[in-house]
């Protein structure tokens, strides 16, 4: 098989599913035509076994082979709460909804790798799985009910990728070790003791305390964390009291933590609520904290990094080191169970219009970066010998 | 003239005039009924001259006599956004307007001196003022207004006293120099430069600033303010972002200054400015500052002081010295122009219920509070002689 | 008997003294030779009764008379050491010690008020009782231990005064209620982990949490302690680490703080706790707190103040209140045992070069301060009816 | 040439000069006998051209063969004001020095390699360069000022090495990219306004105003680097005033700043002088800053990383990447001006004792690292063309 002929073969077919998808976004856990969409094409294709409302609305389509071994490609399907502003005949067609992440064109490309594999059944060494995943973009996500539910049952490997429009088309991206972070969020609540204003000794003061509590924590990024570990500790909201001369009775804030490493991220936390203990020490004061872990920490084993890398310059596409990312990504789950890697593929392109960022209501791919992520996919078969190279 | 009984037959007159003003508040600067009731019942008096739309809807009335000296007394008459939640006959018939600080005996009170004067106005050793006066709540109040009508011209001393639910009736409180503070109100605004909560880099955290200034400025009063001067810098409210994972791009917060001293509030105020103009060098953000001023202090001084102490004696009631309060009172601005004093007359009887502090839905007054004030205007008339003393 | 003209007649008797105690100071608990001189005067005195060797080095002389109030006054006797800088005939002849606040004139005075009541003894309606106390710069200083050991029985009430050469020489100053302050001393270390400056992962960083320390101790003062209540915590030294590139396992400071009420004193040392409680809570550290209070805070109650002022009077002396000083006096546990006063007699004099501040090496006493004083002593014993007013 | 054979041929040599070297250490900027040392076994040997005296006490050795590449290596050759605390024969001599850093190991391995290039030099198909370096200890460091007169005139490119001993000997450690930190110093005074601890008033607090400092510049690490670039600012001393009831007028301190980026280095040295302009202008205070730069990081160029971790591989070493480094080293000179690598050889094992880490008073060496290091420098040659890879 020449890998960039299959994947150019795709390529009408590639506009045409991601267009349609396009149009008809739905957001997380709510899925149900776009679930309806890539099952119809999957049964419609032989020797693919497909197992439904996998972990809720997943979909795990499997084209066996040989006796190599079984690599997993994973798609996630779901859209954001953005109003379509792009000016284009294949605009959302659901108010206030768009795909504005390009999941659409992760989705059309995993069907057309379907598509390819299931013609090419016979020439397998090993065995493919792909993943077809709800719920990205809203913790607890698709990934972990999917792996509960056995969706890498066998799988020796698993790969993902990320369309990336801060990146040039036809390149690709990926890191060896932490490319994406671990995005925790949390609220604080402070009670202290309101009162008037001009009889602070009577009170305790929570607004005070908020702001000592918003210093103090500075020193934990500072001082606490190994400086060659990356750390964010933000407090992006605050709020106390309702007029200026009443001594505020609590104060909250709300923030969002990010890490790569475990350690790193219990130590923020950890040291977090120890300063709230000792604010109740030394101030008199009582608090809530809720902190809610996001997604774990997208983290490349090496050997799957390799492959990545590789995969690109076998597929003759430039490759380059991606800086960590302090944005989350539910594939961690799938990195924690087994090997492979998570990349980006450029999508970016000037004379495209495709260059606005991710989640921006202009948001759009440039379509040929779907051929390109068919022709790594397929350039990763090779690598994991589940495809002869020619 | 023996004042106790002359201000014992007002009882009566005394009671109810006070319910019926409690019945029909008016809110700061709309007292137009109010002042029209005042008029009518001064415009039925002989022997004293009235001035009316003194400086607003400020009324002068005066009743003259001999060459003595000529002193004033001040009542203030206006009612407060609040909603009267008695169960009594008399209350307030306006929703959500209530006399809810006892300026309804206030101002029943100097009606009943104009009556007594009135009728013994061929005794008098010399002059005396009835200062009737509008919004006294509300900033900039309308003590300034109607001195700059001339209010004052040809007074020799003004004095003014205020009902007090925290202290007993019968007693009389009042304090040699501070007795009520200068209340001033600001607002802040610090202005950085909002972005991803992932990317703090890239952003002037106006979150983290604002920390820094609520911080840094409690130095104010801990390290420039004289220990011995009295001085309170209150923070009642902030708010600042929109949600967590978002660093804002501003950060606002409001407060009071509470001073007695004009060079105290100076350097408080100039303090906090400095600290803003600090972090505009050292975080390179961008301030609004809207410091407000409020009434001045009300410093009795010592002469006056002593009138009162004095007049108290001789009208049979506990006199103790009052500790200075944060709280406002525009009745400053007489004093800063006249010798006098102003007092502290006791309301608070838990038998009749009438110990809830000012600005209560629940305030209520002693009446025979009423009868001790005009007894004390009377004492101090004796002490000032204005009239005989028996 | 005149008491100016009493006064009047001591005055080179009064010189001489003090010049002879102004040669030849003693450090405080090391006042063998000045305690010998006073008791030499006192034996050489008929009518007075001289008890030794009193709670120490204190002496206390009794003259007694009729059955009237017993009335004590009190001058304390050691000096400081500080190298007498002036070019004066009457120079310290101890290098490096010096009576640089003024105790010489004190005790000079007290024993010419023996001198004259040793004349007077058989015109005294009632007793007085002369204090020569020990110790009063150091603390526990000498008053405690001459109470404990019965200095004050059968006193009715107990006097005192301090020259101040902030004053004009003739003038008297007192306040009624708080007069000096109680001065506390605190040390802290803060125990962290230390290492190397490049790790700042691996310590917790005493330095960091010492700076967090003195911040937030910053709010005891200006949101803990009722606005009207004076209080100073002061932090006068700090140390930590010893070269720049390691993270130091300890830092230290040292302080005092400053109340007139032992609630407000109370509030800020157990606050003071509470902040380093709370940071072992938050930050992982250790502490030592060594906190010793100080001399109470001198407090005069109405009545002696009023026997001041009225002493001043009928003396011929101006009188002013003064404001509250923060710095402490030993004299307040007499006053914490019986009626009485302190008062300042100002001393400070252009002219004659005696404006230097207490405890500066160019300090002198205007010398007629101490005819002044005893003047005040005598006009106090008329007031307290021990000695008849002509 | 087999290189393993040709480094364990040198084994004796390598061990009898480091001990030589390790008797006889020499402090940074005084090391004339090493000097002597080296020289006089460079001039022993044929085929080596030495230029003495280069930037100082530096010599730069060539062995010159076909028209390939020419490659340097450096050793370093200062030794430190520590006293050796170990017993072994060949302890320091010199009481208060010591190699404890081994540098004395690195000169010998350079010497062997010197030996062994003298007796192959017509076999060489390109040059070598060694660089035997004085003063690495203390800035401004002998790399410098050798550079300047010339010292990689001709070359292609450098490496060196670092023992390590808190890795295994024959392990070999280096970093694509930042190895090691640029280590900046910094004194800090503040100058405030002195005064009487009860007065604080009248001063600039200059121990408040120093914790105001300490506390803001944490958000300097916290906000202002990127969260993924490395930085650190500690503040190792701290000094303010001399006794607890005096406000002092000034407050030091002296830290470090540690960096891998030209730009982050300039960031925080940035922020930290806008803290205290920021500070002059909202307390007044002024300020001395004194901010030195250390050497720039070790930055390994790809290429040069890459041609290490050949070199191990083909020498049979194992290799890991080290983790960034917050120490610093003057070898970041050479590879600003040419390409080639830094790397660390393990000089740790248990059984040896040598574990103890670097400027330690037990520190020693495993010999053994010092072949490792020599098969290493003669790797690099194969990698690099110089010498023919059998």
């Amino acid at each position: 098989m020449n890998i960039s002929q299959l994947a150019s073969a795709e390529q009408s077919s590639l506009v045409e599913r991601r267009r349609y998808l396009h149009m008809h976004p739905e957001l997380s856990f709510h899925e149900t035509e776009t679930y309806q969409y890539i099952l119809s094409h999957l049964k419609s294709l032989r020797h693919v076994q497909v197992r439904e409302e996998v972990g809720g609305k997943g979909i795990v389509a499997k084209i066996s082979g040989g006796t190599g071994p079984t690599i997993a490609f994973r798609a996630d399907f779901d859209a954001l709460p953005i109003q379509d502003e792009k000016e284009v005949p294949y605009k959302s067609t659901v108010p206030g909804v768009m795909h504005a992440c390009g999941h659409d064109g992760h989705t059309s490309t995993l069907l057309s790798l379907a598509t390819i594999l299931s013609q090419h059944h016979d020439e397998l060494a090993g065995s493919v799985v792909l993943l077809f995943q709800f719920a990205e973009e809203i913790a607890p996500g698709g990934a972990a009910p999917m792996i509960s539910d056995g969706a890498l049952e066998g799988v020796d490997a698993v790969y993902g990728n990320h369309f990336w429009s801060q990146f040039e088309t036809h390149t690709i991206h990926s890191a060896k070790g932490p490319l994406m972070a671990s995005p925790d969020m949390f609220d604080v609540t402070i009670y202290g003791r309101g009162g008037h204003g001009a009889k602070p000794h009577m009170t305790i003061d929570a607004v005070v305390v908020m702001a000592e509590f918003i210093m103090n924590i500075q020193t934990i990024i500072a001082r606490n964390v190994n400086p060659i570990d990356a750390g964010v500790l933000t407090i992006g909201k605050v709020e106390a009291g309702n007029t200026f001369n009443v001594i505020s009775d609590r104060a909250t804030c709300s923030g969002t933590v990010r890490t790569f490493e475990p350690e790193v991220q219990k130590l923020i936390s950890t040291a977090l609520e120890n300063e709230l203990k000792g604010l109740a020490v030394s101030k008199g004061i009582t608090y809530d904290l809720n902190y809610v872990k996001g997604y774990p920490a997208v983290i490349n084993p090496e050997e799957g990094y390799e492959v990545i890398k590789r995969a690109a310059a076998r597929a003759g596409l430039d490759f380059a080191d991606a800086p960590p990312m302090m944005i989350g990504e539910d594939f961690s789950y799938y990195l924690l169970q087994k090997p492979g890697a998570f990349f980006l593929t450029g999508s970016g392109n000037k004379d495209k219009q495709t260059t606005a960022p991710h989640h921006h209501p202009m948001f759009d791919l440039d379509e040929d970066a779907m051929t390109t992520t068919l022709t790594m996919f397929l350039a990763i078969l090779e690598e994991e010998g589940v495809i002869n190279a020619q």
